[in-house]
């Protein structure tokens, strides 16, 4: 594979006083990274110097000026740097909550998102973030995604998912009071959704995604019996999916859907509400998973667990899920980028 | 340990259509199960052979004409067998829902009932029953736990704990739509589940067992930002019990509740709604576990999983979670008991 035909994937180092950077130099210092995408990381040099020693690694990196110049340089066989000057290192307390450090986080990924909405970028994979700090430090909205959705002027369903390897899960509503979660259910949003994690599901290299949709209330609401969300909304949208050839079953009591999906029936689950999901995947080990964030004109993935602020700098945080992390990255970006050569080549 | 100390144990056969009689003849084929108990197998004597013969094993029972020679009987080492006519063999077809196999189960469960409102027996372990047939022959109810509520003549709080292992679980609301799941919480209510539970694991043989209360709303309502339950009624709740002695924590966010619990943190979980504590259960493998119906006068117990009619008549049946029902039988069943021998002694 030519360097150009990779996909571009921008690393960043998310919170500098969390794991983030040392995950990203352990991430690095594998081998088989730099066949997957054309690597790019992007953050101010002493913190990735700090994050390769909290990791006791040495990576070499291509050092380019600017995120323009990473889609055709010449050396495919290492990661190329791109730096920032984002934060000072007198401001940051390893393990500690700092506005400075969430406004450098913020920076770092609008930057990413300048690069993408230019299309020198195919995905970005961040490492984690510490949500206070990032509204102590300028974060508006009440979490990242939709900071990111109207960075890039997103107007559609978008929805978080969270995967634990072959199973993915999104969801209808998500951080509302329960009581209010029935009035959040529509065919357009279940539709939405479903679409949606199909289609990024075939992205990131599954061929044939099937995917299960949750019911809202016990027993699938028992014909009616004990709820009528079921009927009225759900079990239409189904039937709307599945003769537009989407592959989408259920409604399934939510408290075998997962089941189903654990044992492989199904790589996705469209779940109704945050908890309805949320039980399961962290009970499964979502703690290991991948959040995406589904629905932007660019991917975005990061590892699902935090910055672990308590076992910060000392070099033992597990590189597994930010990996898994940046090969959905690799893989959604590689179709992408795909796509966009298609775009171009048929508007000639 | 003489045989009027070891609390009388009666044991029903569920559907004969089921695995039922299979799953008592195993379970009773095991060596220690009279050494636990005063056993006494409730059915017709028919229902018992086919079960004993599908396991392929012979039961050395004790016949007796009725539950009120059981306590005092000189035999400890076999079960006791008490006979019923409560079906026609002609009326049964293996792995087929039928209304004289449900008719027949409740004969079975209110003449045990009959006996424990005697005192004649500690408590009641049953095989498993098929709701549908149980409706066709007769049940008036929406379960079989508000039927034995009514038929025991219960008036304060009852609820089926689904138990696996050292993880039990309660609901303050069960089978109703979930958009009304927000006004069936009140402190009265999870007051009652928590000291409900506590006090069972206290009888079932948790000496020092810990209680966690589930949140409603997603991240147990962010301070109020995302639902007002927690602060308006569920921390109140908390509250009223930890200033009563009892060892209860919480509201936990739903997410994280159950990692605490599987993890050992706390013996039950005491949850807001039907499939929050489903969702959970179910992936932990509740299955192999154990339905306690709590809150009756007499502790009631049976396999969490159903009449598998599948495998019905096959002799492959798995017997763990019936030995783990008649174990928790036997335990709460003892306590019941010395309670009432005390209650007696002290009347004296």
């Amino acid at each position: 594979m030519t360097n150009a035909a990779k996909p571009v994937v921008a690393l960043t180092l998310g919170d500098p006083a969390g794991i983030g950077p040392e995950l990203i130099a352990k991430l690095l210092s594998r081998p088989d990274v730099c066949e997957e995408a054309n690597v790019v990381v992007v953050g101010d040099i002493w913190v990735w110097n700090a994050g390769q020693q909290t990791a006791g690694v040495a990576v070499q990196t291509h050092p380019v000026a600017t995120l323009a110049e990473v889609r055709h340089r010449p050396h495919a066989t290492r990661p190329a740097f791109v730096p920032v000057t984002s934060i000072d290192a007198g401001k940051v307390h390893c393990g500690r909550v700092a506005a400075e450090c969430g406004a450098s986080v913020l920076q770092v990924l609008n930057l990413c998102m300048d690069a993408a909405k230019a299309a020198q970028v195919d995905a970005i994979c961040f490492a984690p973030l510490n949500k206070h700090a990032m509204k102590l430090g300028g974060l508006r909205h009440e979490d990242e995604l939709h900071h990111f959705a109207e960075y890039l002027g997103v107007q559609d369903y978008f929805c978080e998912f969270n995967t634990l390897g072959r199973l993915w899960t999104s969801r209808v509503s998500s951080h509302i009071p329960l009581k209010y979660a029935a009035r959040a259910l529509s065919q357009e949003r279940i539709v939405a959704a479903a679409r949606l994690i199909h289609q990024s599901l075939r992205d990131s290299g599954f061929p044939d995604p099937r995917v299960a949709v949750a019911a809202f209330n016990p027993h699938a609401g028992d014909g009616g019996m004990c709820g009528r969300e079921e009927i009225d909304i759900i079990a239409p949208a189904v039937k709307t999916l599945q003769d537009a050839g989407v592959p989408v079953e259920g409604p399934f009591p939510a408290d075998t859907v997962f089941l189903k999906a654990r044992d492989g029936h199904y790589q996705a689950v469209v779940t109704m509400y945050h908890d309805q999901g949320q039980i399961a995947i962290k009970l499964l080990g979502f703690s290991r998973g991948v959040t995406v964030q589904g629905g932007l004109p660019i991917p975005i993935t990061t590892p699902a667990h935090g910055t672990a602020f308590d076992i910060a700098g000392r070099g033992v945080a597990d590189v597994n899920a930010t990996h898994n992390a940046f090969r959905i990255a690799a893989r959604m970006g590689a179709s992408q980028l795909r796509a966009r050569q298609g775009a171009a080549l048929a508007g000639e």
